[in-house]
């Protein structure tokens, strides 16, 4: 008996957690449409394990990620481990299967990581990762590029109010040399990373932990890591023709950035929405050129939705050919937050619109003709099951969300017909014709 | 240096796999197309985790899959595992998530499960599953509509020629039942699973061993279980009459089947694709009552590219409340290998149709522009990141699979014009307007 066995809590892993139809469906949604705009572009998908050797994974990541890592002995007794993120499954991919791509090669990947963090709110431990990259080129046409696909995602989702926030590691390089630091910029960017989470003065402090500098000094490095762009770019590329002047780190980093952005002006999407900002430092220690973030107008507090930049060297822990890249990654758990806030983002119970209900076991053959039908005029259609009072399905269609539900009575099973009844509405039409019943649902 | 840090060899584990980007895509292809025949049924995407509690998972699985799971104790000493199918995990979702969801729960999951299997030729450790069930209706409605879906997919994806041989477990338990065998039924059912594979003589053989019965009367059980349908479903069950006063076990079995090929008489999909077969026994356990499975009618040696069927009491481990369902999963990478044997299944290397090729570095803006207006209807079109010589360019749109180039010389950038090559024809049109290159392209 089913009452004498123990029953087991059912129950997920701290960080961990399950989607539910409407999150799944809406999820789903928002990868199509940026998948479409990849494509669009002509970027492909690849697919790799979730499961690697641990040595592939390690090589590449930082201490930190080989503390998160999910690592374990497989029934061979081989070190695995779960992938953390999916840029170092592409570079393993490409030293691979290098004689079987075409360069430049353009793929996207969207695909789950795991890291063992601490579990915070909004934190998980395995989360979706969805990445385009454009690798075997060091075109500025490739960094303009990936900014294009960025705006065309957001503009494909709905969202017409963000600022892509960009800069260049150069630039950063550049500054630090100018005073004379060059060591410990990889921990002074990672501090500066921090700008917008700690404040100016926290920055500096650390700064001065880590830099041993005068806080003069410190004070004229936040001066012009500080700077953004408030007018047009041409303009600002005047103001601070200067500091081209201070070393060739810096007029390179500053170059690159007016070239692309000739690039992308002119194009469909508005070229103030590409903001420099010197701050911008992307921690990340493999990042070499242009990097960016993008951030929503209205809600700048959720941080970051879509960043990436220029890498020099992705494949070096494989293979002795240099290949530089470009790439950026959306944070689809931020996204999908942040379209349910700006009310941009439908969650629906159900694709159908219309819930056909027999009353009678008699009549599922003839209620499953009539789906039949409205599908084939692409109207998504269900079939209530069990033929129970009216009351229970009709209340599982408002709880779905169904637009309309379909009764088949006796009346309407010995004359043919359907009644057809609004959900919202409540209006009801009696015994009315399968195609009228189609035409009233695709008018509607 | 880089020439001296030692390299690691990219490989990937045994049994497990990397998707090219042409083989990538044409998944995805399959996948968006059976998950919008799901939708447009009412059914609803839900996502678990890869990672679950050991126990949740080992409760219901079988010896054989204890052995191969994926299990590891993770940074907090839990003992944890990946999921092996999506049909436990679907278990402890409704039992966790039970007063969040509406009853009849319709819903699919495609997803990667892990099992440590012995790794043979076309096996793999890691593989998707696409599932969809349809829980907390013991109707036959569910099981016609399961089936109505299966035949949906297969012609979603081009296929039309497919058999779906049924079968109910009641008329295999009333076959045994009248046979006096009441025990090792489970066993002999998974024996008689492999008929196709090791032939009657072995079949028999093996239930000999097994039941310990005289051999004449392990003819006669397998005389029974022989039996297919050739003829029209209603002659056939006249045929059969006699097994119904065999006993109420059979008779029950018949009947259902009865019933529920009557609801899929009359719909679009031909009867006579659905085919009785009293020796599909579904080895797995949980199956209760109609059971199936899809072979491709020119490509029967793959084997079944969609099983399922109804079982009773899907949570039993989490909860007290028994809930039946009915459910079938496609067999992904059975269906990619077999569209492609048949013809029906495009690799392209890219979905963008035309390439642009910019000679000059100075032209970039000018090509991204050309690229946005095509974008802009509908044309996928992917832009040539170097300026570099023509042939290297032109062998990569080759390579791809571009049907045209679009070339940007120092004529065309000076006049704003085009040069349009089909690389099919090798023809080229020189100096026409993007308009005229648009229309070109849109009526190829």
């Amino acid at each position: 008996m089913n009452q004498e066995k123990s029953l087991i809590t059912p129950r997920t892993l701290s960080g961990f957690r399950d989607r539910l139809p409407k999150e799944a469906q809406a999820k789903i949604s928002i990868l199509n449409a940026v998948s479409e705009v990849f494509l669009s572009y002509g970027f492909m998908p690849i697919e790799t394990p979730h499961l690697e050797y641990a040595d592939i994974l390690i090589k590449q990541g930082s201490e930190e990620i080989q503390k998160e890592l999910y690592r374990f002995k497989d029934h061979g007794g081989r070190d695995v481990a779960l992938r953390f993120d999916q840029t170092v499954p592409l570079a393993r991919f490409i030293s691979q299967h290098r004689h079987e791509l075409e360069l430049p090669f353009k793929r996207y990947a969207i695909g789950n990581v795991f890291r063992g963090e601490r579990a915070q709110k909004g934190r998980y431990r395995e989360f979706t990762q969805c990445d385009f990259d454009f690798i075997g080129s060091n075109s500025l046409s490739c960094d303009a590029e990936i900014l294009q696909v960025i705006c065309s995602c957001m503009y494909a989702l709905g969202l017409q109010e963000f600022s892509i926030w960009i800069n260049h590691r150069e630039i950063l390089n550049g500054i630090f040399e100018y005073f004379g630091v060059s060591e410990a910029i990889e921990s002074s960017l990672r501090i500066i990373d921090k700008l917008d989470k700690i404040g100016l003065d926290s920055v500096k402090m650390e700064l001065q932990n880590e830099l041993k500098l005068e806080s003069s000094k410190i004070d004229s490095i936040m001066d012009l890591i500080s700077i953004k762009q408030t007018s047009h770019y041409s303009d600002f590329f005047k103001e601070i023709e200067f500091l081209k002047g201070y070393n060739d780190t810096l007029k390179k980093g500053l170059n690159d950035l007016e070239s692309m952005l000739k690039i992308l002006d002119g194009l469909e999407s508005d070229i103030s929405i590409f903001r420099i900002n010197f701050s911008i430092a992307r921690g990340l220690g493999y990042y070499t050129g242009i990097v960016y973030e993008t951030t929503l107008n209205r809600l700048r507090g959720i941080g970051s939705v879509c960043s990436g930049g220029r890498y020099d060297n992705l494949t070096q822990s494989f293979s002795q050919e240099r290949l530089s890249g470009v790439g950026a990654s959306i944070g689809i758990d931020r996204l999908i937050a942040a379209l349910l806030e700006l009310n941009l983002l439908e969650m629906k119970g159900t694709m159908a619109r219309a819930l056909i209900i027999a009353m009678d076991r008699e009549y599922f053959a003839f209620a499953h003709k009539i789906a039949e039908t409205l599908r084939q005029s692409k109207i998504n259609v269900e079939v209530y099951p069990d033929a129970v009072k009216m009351k229970k399905s009709l209340s599982y269609a408002n709880a779905k969300g169904h637009e309309f539900s379909i009764i088949i009575g006796e009346n309407e099973f010995k004359t043919k017909t359907l009644t057809l009844k609004s959900m919202t509405s409540g209006i009801q039409m009696e015994n009315i014709s399968v195609l009228h019943v189609l035409q009233l649902i695709k008018e509607s």
